[in-house]
């Protein structure tokens, strides 16, 4: 484990939410970050695909995550604002988010997330997502 | 109860997400739905606010009830796509997402959320949400 | 006219695209800014309707102003991001666009704007925009 | 000039914003357009830089044709929401906006569009776009 993934770890480690999700940290790297849950019955919507809360959740974090392997050991990352087009439903094993930096600055981060849904090497894209992360001292 | 409320009651309940989110509906009126959610170390980010994944499900899952509200009984929705811009941190007892239609229509629905936290009386809004829902046949 | 409406007329005539456009200011007011252009062939899409374009500019310069207007004197402010919902076709004599502040702040300012097309006394909102204003040292 | 590019061609000519901006279609393949105007006084902001009144209605009918591409010969396409994340000022010799289609569909085509700043050989991304587009029946 690289110091840069140890730190982008502990954080993950202290969102509650990611526990709750049963989401996995599964790739870090710099401006690059992936996070990965099951879809279960415990995040479905209504007919039993993932929730588009769940696929924003994922997105957003791996977005965020991004953004914060490049700035300095003692800053944090807020979302200021994200969209997220959903383009097909959350049906398969897991669901993906696949964070990355577009545009690095001082004040304002430009991010975007694809999210997949696997099932066995199987990979489908079920929403792209474009944000805005702010750096904030600690 | 009226027939509306039991509408969207009955598409709520099946919702994993919502339960694990421990949300309840707590409004349902032609075109405006309510939903709440305590805020608990389950649904955190690293600093236990809640996270934005908690924001943005409840602010969808309104919204897309408040646009299910104006259609016939056997369709349903989806969010096609929806931005949050996150204002404030989401600190107190519980969140309230505040969703409603402001364009109907037969192929697209726009629809907005305001997404409060509350403690006790006090509110503050924390997150806006703009998107567009789309009528799907059963 | 007041302060802060010379301010702002100064600017907005500085503004090559708004001259372009036939654009004229015709409300200032703390955190509320309102601009208005004739709809003409000139700034039509395909059908002789006003562009999207036309629609989106008016409401982003109508927002970006109404940030201004809670800012120093010698601020500046920059679009950072925003999203327009577009509900009908600009059809009518002129558009205008209603621009206002969300939520004030030192780095980030959310702002909203409505688009109507106006024919006579008729009205008819055929746009929402929600984005996020930075302040600019000068 | 194939029949696509004819087709593509004949509706731009129609729409009198991009003539009014000086703009022209510099490329067109499936599911890709792209659209090119230089940077003058007449479509500045209130610094000289290109307005993002500019920028967006670029990348707008940019990704509107790119949709527009993949349809029969006799539709049209609405715009029905996009958002713009600006993140360079539009400073060079004009801008040239890119787009195209990330997942077609027959009632919603989920679009981008990458806006660039040009001088000479040397390209500078100025923004980046995420939308909707709706195909609508003659």
């Amino acid at each position: 484990m690289t110091d840069l993934e140890r730190r982008i770890a502990a954080s993950f480690a202290r969102q509650g939410l990611m526990a709750t999700l049963g989401a996995r940290l599964v790739g870090v790297a710099p401006g690059q970050v992936r996070i990965a849950a099951p879809v279960t019955p415990a995040v479905s919507q209504q007919h039993g695909a993932g929730h588009a809360g769940l696929t924003f959740a994922l997105g957003d974090t791996a977005a965020g995550y991004a953004a914060l392997t490049l700035l300095p050991d003692t800053s944090e990352v807020m979302t200021a604002e994200i969209k997220i087009n959903l383009m097909r439903p959350a049906i398969g094993e897991r669901v993906e988010a696949r964070g990355e930096v577009l545009k690095p600055g001082r004040r304002l981060i430009v991010v975007k997330a694809d999210v997949l849904a696997l099932t066995g090497a199987r990979e489908t894209l079920i929403a792209t997502m474009l944000g805005t992360m702010v750096p904030v001292a600690p």
